[in-house]
């Protein structure tokens, strides 16, 4: 646990160290206008080569410099004659990228673009389309329904905040109970990061739609629990004590182990590992996506765990797939452990999402693999 | 119609007339943090003098000037020696306010605050309390659920988007219908502002704990159709031919005029007097929230509408209500309109907001007094 952490800490400054560029070589001029502008806005844009770039109109504007910040490097903006100032990124990987603006030295967001909570801010994100992306992206099918609710914690003696995914077919099968995923997010992330970059509902109603998936609720909660970071806090007495109990009576679930899975992201699979090896006796499926691995010989020390869950899906993106990164420990190998795991009796799955990092494409596919092998 | 317009024209040139103040007199030194900063964050701020204070870590800004524009005014922002910048306001009307900041020029999202769409853009927004906050605040009772979803519309061959507010009973009571609220946002704002500075879940949630009023559902959607601004466009044919039928198919609903309302706050008032003439044989309660009167002379015009309505409801708060605002023509009162309507044989009602403007402490304190008079 503790080499785990430095290693995140690792992580952290590698991530943060940003150095400088300046949309090199030649830009191909084929920009479009990304999903994630706000509704008549020109910000931000994507073009062929997964460039992108912000576009922002100033033209009173008595400043220095305007810098876009995107996966760790600072790139120039430059103003035209008309007042708008405008500058792109280096070729990015595909996927969901948070980024901020940098005004004379103060961070903002993109006036231009939809805001999304991550690094606990509400700040700007920008899709580059990957050959899945309608995968994520609403079509013409039946909706569920995203829920926002509020819930008492006994623990906490406050109300929480969570949304709760219910498939199209829930609102006309009065007399059917439901299956539950209990959904986590990453550090410095919230309730809200699965329901919006995290596309869960389009996620859902999609593989619903094409029959690839059983119906299920997702319940999405916010595992920091005093502070935006939340480290190390115990979530899994909220969960098992407050939320569970709660969902239970507000929607139609079947109420058992059997019916209960917990997924997580990077941090938020670090949750679930703890929950789950706490608490066998409430979940059967878990998802640990880029968020560390389960090894044969933990499970051997936990026979609840291991006896007791159906499925122990394994997830990250390629090219994180190095050490350091979240949840590998120097020297380690997921895929190798996963197989351990499997050949200790467990059913075990790895999936590696192609070319992606530790972010949110990696993530909704995970998610959308992970989907298909629960409650079967 | 014309003439409205004009005068509408009129008040966006008063409201972008920005002025330029010093956050004048001495500070009371006793701020708070507002429920609208973000998790973690320190802005922003207000005090018992109903001054707003903003706050930003910004320690190696080479900036020249940042400033708060809030209520058509710029305050500037002063650095202390740990690079933390704050500035303050003069003292403000209670209740809701949008904010932004300047940075050397650029218009931009207060980076602490949590964001709200208004003005055809998610930006910065902040609560100054008043007496009646805590019916708008969420309480230990009973909660509804906001439920997200999408809809096609054939119309726009497109999917939209809205939000369902469902009474916390409704789950528990899987055999009885609803009556059904459309409520519309103003100008510029979208399905999100009722829902999120429109606090529509806590006022419904905290007056059906107190018995207050019937339980119905609520559909929230955006009236602005081809762009953020959306003026005069034809809102009714959506709501009638694909809004109505989604709701009426997938919720459980009194599908009849007599269990339907609608009503709008500002430009969304002017729409649903717009659908309410149209379509009188679809809804019988209309709710105008600062967006214009009803005069007996045009009921009389309109049979079906004069006989039709069981509810006319007029409201404005009590600062605005002066020429040049929304939907008054000079010299003209809307409260003896009102009285006019009521002495025509119309079931009328004005409602004034005490100390309020042309802002969303007049629109939700509207909605707090008419749904206690609704579908009853």
């Amino acid at each position: 646990m503790n080499k785990l952490l430095i290693s995140l800490a690792t992580v952290a400054c590698i991530i943060s160290a940003v150095s400088c560029g300046s949309g090199s070589g030649k830009v191909r001029e084929d920009f479009v206008i990304a999903s994630n502008a706000q509704r008549g806005q020109e910000s931000p844009q994507y073009n062929s080569e997964r460039r992108v770039r912000v576009r922002l109109y100033a033209p009173d504007a008595n400043v220095k410099s305007i810098k876009l910040d995107i996966d760790a490097k600072l790139y120039d903006l430059k103003r035209n004659r008309y007042g708008f100032w405008a500058g792109e990124s280096d070729p990015l990987d595909e996927g969901f990228h948070y980024y901020q603006l940098v005004v004379d030295g103060v961070n903002v967001p993109d006036p231009g673009s939809e805001y999304y909570y991550g690094s606990a801010r509400w700040g700007s994100g920008v899709d580059i389309p990957s050959p899945d992306s309608e995968l994520f992206e609403v079509q013409k099918v039946p909706q569920g329904q995203l829920r926002g609710t509020y819930y008492w914690s006994e623990e906490k003696q406050a109300m929480r905040h969570c949304f709760v995914y219910t498939p199209a077919e829930y609102d006309r099968n009065p007399d059917k109970h439901y299956p539950v995923l209990y959904l986590l997010p990453g550090g410095a992330e919230n309730e809200y990061s699965w329901a919006r970059q995290g596309r869960i509902a389009q996620i859902m109603d999609n593989l619903l739609a094409a029959g690839k998936c059983e119906p299920f609720l997702i319940v999405m909660d916010n595992c920091q629990l005093e502070d935006p970071w939340g480290w190390e806090e115990d979530y899994t007495s909220i969960m098992a004590n407050d939320l569970i109990p709660m969902v239970d009576t507000t929607f139609r679930t079947i109420s058992d182990r059997d019916h209960r899975a917990m997924a997580g992201l990077s941090y938020g699979g670090l949750q679930v590992k703890w929950s789950a090896f706490a608490r066998p006796d409430i979940i059967s499926y878990v998802g640990l996506f880029s968020g560390g691995t389960i090894t044969a010989e933990e499970a051997a020390e936990n026979p609840a765990f291991k006896d007791g869950m159906k499925l122990v899906f394994i997830s990250f993106g390629e090219t994180e797939l190095v050490w350091p990164t979240f949840g590998i420990e120097e020297g380690t190998d997921p895929v190798q452990q996963t197989e351990d795991l499997k050949a200790s009796g467990m059913n075990a799955h790895f999936y590696l999402s192609p070319r992606t990092h530790h972010e949110w494409l990696s993530w909704r596919r995970s998610m959308y693999e992970f989907a298909q092998m629960l409650f079967r």
